[in-house]
Protein backbone atom coordinates (compact mmCIF):
# COMPACT_ATOMS: atom_id res chain seq x y z
CA UNK A 1 0.00 0.00 0.00
CA UNK A 2 1.48 3.35 -1.09
CA UNK A 3 -1.03 5.78 1.27
CA UNK A 4 0.22 8.21 3.86
CA UNK A 5 0.11 8.93 7.03
CA UNK A 6 -1.16 12.63 7.85
CA UNK A 7 0.38 14.49 10.40
CA UNK A 8 -0.14 19.09 11.35
CA UNK A 9 2.10 20.58 13.37
CA UNK A 10 -0.08 23.40 15.20
CA UNK A 11 2.34 25.47 17.65
CA UNK A 12 4.59 23.35 17.61
CA UNK A 13 3.21 20.51 18.45
CA UNK A 14 2.78 17.57 15.88
CA UNK A 15 -0.04 14.81 16.21
CA UNK A 16 -1.11 12.40 13.64
CA UNK A 17 -4.67 13.23 12.12
CA UNK A 18 -5.45 10.73 9.70
CA UNK A 19 -3.92 7.17 8.54
CA UNK A 20 -3.81 5.19 5.25
CA UNK A 21 -4.67 9.25 3.37
CA UNK A 22 -5.40 8.03 -0.41
CA UNK A 23 -6.29 11.70 -1.63
CA UNK A 24 -5.46 14.64 -1.14
CA UNK A 25 -7.28 18.21 -2.34
CA UNK A 26 -7.67 22.03 -2.13
CA UNK A 27 -10.98 22.75 -1.32
CA UNK A 28 -12.48 26.15 -0.47
CA UNK A 29 -11.83 25.72 3.17
CA UNK A 30 -8.58 24.70 3.17
CA UNK A 31 -7.29 21.03 2.69
CA UNK A 32 -9.44 17.34 2.33
CA UNK A 33 -7.94 14.66 3.20
CA UNK A 34 -9.89 11.25 2.13
CA UNK A 35 -7.91 7.68 3.53
CA UNK A 36 -8.16 4.24 2.17
CA UNK A 37 -12.03 4.07 4.57
CA UNK A 38 -13.72 6.63 3.33
CA UNK A 39 -12.43 8.58 6.67
CA UNK A 40 -12.11 12.22 6.15
CA UNK A 41 -10.80 15.46 7.34
CA UNK A 42 -10.30 18.96 6.83
CA UNK A 43 -7.26 21.31 7.62
CA UNK A 44 -6.49 24.92 7.17
CA UNK A 45 -2.83 23.99 6.32
CA UNK A 46 0.16 23.81 3.83
CA UNK A 47 2.41 20.68 3.18
CA UNK A 48 5.82 21.20 4.18
CA UNK A 49 7.06 17.51 3.91
CA UNK A 50 6.39 14.20 2.04
CA UNK A 51 8.58 11.47 3.15
CA UNK A 52 7.38 8.30 0.64
CA UNK A 53 10.14 6.18 2.72
CA UNK A 54 8.60 7.23 6.08
CA UNK A 55 4.89 6.93 4.02
CA UNK A 56 4.44 10.40 5.90
CA UNK A 57 3.11 13.62 5.16
CA UNK A 58 3.42 16.56 7.40
CA UNK A 59 1.31 19.78 7.48
CA UNK A 60 1.56 23.17 8.78
CA UNK A 61 -1.47 25.07 10.56
CA UNK A 62 -2.38 28.39 10.24
CA UNK B 1 7.51 1.92 -5.82
CA UNK B 2 5.77 4.28 -4.25
CA UNK B 3 6.83 7.35 -5.45
CA UNK B 4 4.77 10.09 -7.27
CA UNK B 5 5.03 12.09 -10.09
CA UNK B 6 5.26 16.04 -10.00
CA UNK B 7 3.14 18.38 -11.94
CA UNK B 8 2.52 22.24 -11.57
CA UNK B 9 0.13 24.29 -12.91
CA UNK B 10 0.77 27.60 -14.01
CA UNK B 11 -1.36 30.20 -15.80
CA UNK B 12 -3.34 27.49 -15.96
CA UNK B 13 -1.07 25.14 -18.33
CA UNK B 14 -0.01 21.93 -16.07
CA UNK B 15 3.51 20.36 -16.83
CA UNK B 16 5.11 17.70 -15.54
CA UNK B 17 8.13 18.35 -12.96
CA UNK B 18 9.85 15.56 -11.87
CA UNK B 19 8.85 11.63 -11.78
CA UNK B 20 10.15 9.56 -9.24
CA UNK B 21 9.74 11.93 -6.28
CA UNK B 22 10.67 10.40 -3.09
CA UNK B 23 11.00 13.58 -0.59
CA UNK B 24 9.31 17.28 -0.64
CA UNK B 25 10.22 19.41 1.79
CA UNK B 26 10.09 23.30 2.72
CA UNK B 27 12.98 25.02 2.12
CA UNK B 28 13.17 29.04 2.13
CA UNK B 29 13.59 29.45 -1.47
CA UNK B 30 9.97 27.17 -1.41
CA UNK B 31 9.14 23.74 -2.31
CA UNK B 32 12.31 21.45 -3.05
CA UNK B 33 11.75 18.13 -4.47
CA UNK B 34 14.01 15.02 -4.51
CA UNK B 35 12.98 11.94 -6.80
CA UNK B 36 14.73 8.41 -6.27
CA UNK B 37 18.09 8.82 -8.53
CA UNK B 38 18.65 12.27 -6.65
CA UNK B 39 17.54 14.76 -9.41
CA UNK B 40 16.06 17.72 -7.49
CA UNK B 41 13.86 20.65 -8.51
CA UNK B 42 12.55 23.67 -6.39
CA UNK B 43 9.03 25.10 -7.09
CA UNK B 44 7.62 28.26 -5.77
CA UNK B 45 4.19 26.52 -5.63
CA UNK B 46 1.56 24.79 -3.11
CA UNK B 47 0.19 21.68 -3.16
CA UNK B 48 -3.04 21.35 -4.57
CA UNK B 49 -4.08 17.33 -5.32
CA UNK B 50 -2.30 14.18 -4.05
CA UNK B 51 -4.18 11.20 -5.89
CA UNK B 52 -2.20 8.17 -4.16
CA UNK B 53 -4.18 5.82 -6.54
CA UNK B 54 -2.39 7.77 -9.67
CA UNK B 55 0.93 8.09 -8.41
CA UNK B 56 -0.15 11.79 -8.94
CA UNK B 57 0.85 14.82 -6.82
CA UNK B 58 -0.30 18.50 -8.26
CA UNK B 59 1.38 22.16 -7.19
CA UNK B 60 -0.38 25.47 -8.31
CA UNK B 61 2.45 28.30 -8.92
CA UNK B 62 2.19 31.45 -7.67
Amino acid sequence: MCDVNVFVVKNGVEEKVLENVDLIEEVPDGIRLVNIFGEERTLKAKMVLYNNSEKRMLFQSF
